[in-house]
Order: C-alpha cells, then sequence, then structure tokens
C-alpha cells in the first residue's frame, strides 16, 4: 500500500517527523502537497481538510487506504508496530508516546520563541517579545528539556545507542530531528551546551548514520531549514 | 487494581482530564499529591519525578500497577480501552486520539494567553503582552479550534450526543473540561461564541449531566478554577 502523506510543501516543519518514520521504514509514499497534477497540490490537501467526514485540523494528515490520521503524534503511533519503530509491549509502546508528545512540547515552545504573540502577525511585528521569549527558552526551557532526554538516555543500560535500548524507534528519529532544529535557530547556545548533553549528541550521530536517513539526507526530498518552518535562524534571537 | 495519580494539589491543570476519566469509569484511584501521609504528598510526586528508570517530564503521571505512564493524552490513550471510554477498532482509537491531541493544542494555547513571554516570570510581569496574545486567542485561534469542533459534531449521525457518536470517549470529556475552562477564563468572549457552537453546548450539557460527572463536579474533589490553573480569569483578558 501506499501512504499518502499531506504537508504543507517548502518547509520540513511537523510534517518532517512523519518523513523521517517513512524514510526509515522504506516505505512507500508520496508527499502530495509537493507533486503537481491531478490529486495532488496544496489544492489536494485543503479539500481533504474541508472534508466533514473525521476531518484532520492541520497538516500533517496521512492517508493509509481509507484512513486518514492527523495530529503529529498520532501518525506515528500508527506507523511504530507496522514497520518496527515501536517496541511490540504495550508497556514499550506507551513509554515511545510518552516521549514523542514530551518532543512535541518542546517543539511548540520552539516555535513560539519568534512567534510569542500571534501566529498570524510576522515575525518582525513581535521581534521585541521573540526575543525575551527566546532568551528564557534558551536559559529556562532548552536546557530542561535536554536535561530530561539525557537523563534518559543515562537510565538504559550502558552501550546502547537509542532512547528505549538497542532498537531505533520512531521517537529517536524525531528526537534527531529537534536536535537538528535547534542546532540550526540556536547555534551558539546549542554549541554551548553541547558538552553537557553528550549522550544526545551521539544518538543523533547514529541517528544521521543509519543508511536509509543518511540517504535521505542527502537527497532533495529533504527540505533545506529555512526561515518559513518551525526552526528558523534568527541570529538576535540566539546566544550571543 | 488501585490507580495512583500525580499532579499538583491546588489546580485543575492537565490532571483534570485524567481525573474525569477516572471518576467516569468508577476507577479506584488516589489523588496522590493531595493526600498527606506516608508515600503521598507533593514530596512522593516529585520522587518519582527525579527518578530514573523511565522519568515523567511533568506532571500529571498515573501509576498503575508497576506502569508509570506520563503526558495527558497518554495516559487517556492506556485508560481509553481499559475502561470502555475509547472504540473498539484502531481505526476508532486513532481517531479519538487525535481529537485528544487536537484538544491538547488548544489547552497550551489557553495556557499561554496569560503567559506570552516565560512560564518562569509572574502574570504581573507579562500582562501587556497577555492582552496582545490574549485578544488574538479570543478572535482567531478560539474561533477556529471551535469551529472545528463544531463540525466534526456536525459530520456525525444526527441525534448522537458525543464526538463518535452514541457512546462516550475520553475526548468528550476533555471537551467538556475544554468548554468549562474557557467558559471560565473567557465568559464575556465565550457567551458571544454560544449560538455559532450549539452542537458543541448540546455535548458539554450530556457530559455534566452523566451521574458520576455531576457527582464529581459536585464533590469536593473537583477543585474550583482559580488563578494559578491552565484557565485563569483576567477579566483584561476578555473581550469587552
Amino acid at each position: 500500500m501506499q501512504y499518502r502523506l499531506y504537508y504543507w510543501p517548502g518547509i520540513q516543519g511537523r510534517g518532517e517527523f512523519v518523513r523521517l518514520a517513512l524514510e526509515e521504514a522504506g516505505a512507500d509514499y508520496v508527499d502530495v502537497a509537493r507533486e503537481s497534477g491531478p490529486g495532488s497540490g496544496v489544492r489536494a490537501m485543503l479539500r481533504l481538510l474541508a472534508r466533514k467526514d473525521r476531518p484532520p485540523f492541520a497538516p500533517p494528515f496521512l492517508q493509509a487506504g481509507r484512513l486518514l490520521i492527523g495530529q503529529t503524534a498520532n501518525i506515528l503511533l500508527f506507523l511504530g508496530p507496522r514497520h518496527a519503530l515501536a517496541p511490540r509491549s504495550e508497556t514499550g509502546r506507551l513509554w515511545v508516546h510518552q516521549l514523542q508528545l514530551t518532543i512535541a512540547d518542546i517543539v511548540v515552545e520552539a516555535h513560539d520563541t519568534h512567534h510569542p504573540l500571534a501566529v498570524g502577525l510576522y515575525y518582525e511585528q513581535q521581534k521585541r517579545q521573540a526575543k525575551r521569549r527566546a532568551a528564557d527558552f534558551r536559559t529556562a526551557r532548552l536546557p530542561k528539556y535536554l536535561g530530561y532526554f539525557e537523563r534518559v538516555l543515562e537510565g538504559r543500560p550502558p552501550g546502547q545507542p537509542y532512547l528505549t535500548g538497542a532498537r531505533l524507534t520512531y521517537a529517536d528519529l524525531s528526537l534527531f530531528q529537534l536536535l537538528a532544529g535547534l542546532h540550526y535557530a540556536f547555534p551558539r547556545a546549542m554549541s554551548r551546551l553541547r558538552r553537557r548533553y553528550r549522550r544526545l549528541a551521539r544518538l543523533a550521530h547514529s541517528v544521521a548514520q543509519r543508511p536509509r536517513i543518511a540517504a535521505y539526507l542527502a537527497s532533495a526530498r529533504r527540505i533545506p531549514f529555512n526561515e518559513d518552518g518551525i526552526f528558523r535562524y534568527y541570529p538576535e534571537l540566539d546566544a550571543r
């Protein structure tokens, strides 16, 4: 079965967490809004958003046969067991989902550093407030979240690369993406924190080395980070 | 088995979404941080937050035997099938979880109306920015979310009270709680929107009438809304 992924073209955004899972799984999928032709493009996405029967609230959403699944973490909850990207036990699956939801929480906060007042306003219209929110994010929230994930990695049996141990899950892929985004948006702040979070750095390295992920990152399918996405590089929001 | 719920005492907060599910289920549970004595109170909660083995990032979390589950939506994902608060089919469960994650999204935005710059600062230190963020929330975000849920209700077979039809799920309980919180925090804005979202109002009414929920709401277990929680009534943040 071919999956159909719907997400805004031109940005990694939340769609990227799904793309990484599909790529690692070697799944057959179309990135619908980036294609042209009948049944493709942004218009096809907007049509599904407007439907009455179980509409998604926002992209990304994934079509799998007759099923239409919205919310990033929910899509990964669906894909995980189908593509060996989640543990087999219920306990393990709940734990991986819990980690994913915590990643989703910091993603919202990273976004809000450049949009603290309103998503409908331009960054330039809330730049002053963005500086204050970004300072709080860099000095309080970022260390709190990264410290948490480092502690989770510390709690594993030694010598294992991933969050749950030897086997990769979708939460590892998402954590890699989160770290990549944070390095893009806050290069100075992140480079200072690097020594404190060595296990996180190793996990990100392990994910990037996986053959399918490495091939994906080197391909044209990987949209570069840019200032329309969640993680934006505005030097004035980074550490001095 | 007796569940142990861990959440900050004194506020409804995110714990309330879990409490409502436990109450509707008639489940045996202890609200640990509100109890005193050995193994209880906030200290017992902080001890579990500090543990190395699969620590939760933040309250609420639920202990079910040896399992410790964090993240509100994840706790509900666990409780749903155990207490007939989620559909039996995978398709149905994913849909209810998708709705729950969308409710979680607006809950973050409702919180940020009074804390747009930093959770570590007092409201009074960000009051000016809070007014701007709250105005955007009331006029843009709130109608977008409520319009979405109203549309979901419109898409059901007619005459059915709940999000998925005749049977209550945990997402209905959470939607009830969201609406109660919004009415508390933004009474003028919500009373103006009431006519546009009649199906939502009926759903909230249906939930409130359920015997176990009605008994809970009338009990001392239901903490009143207050200005330490997610939904706070600051008249200057409401519509004129």
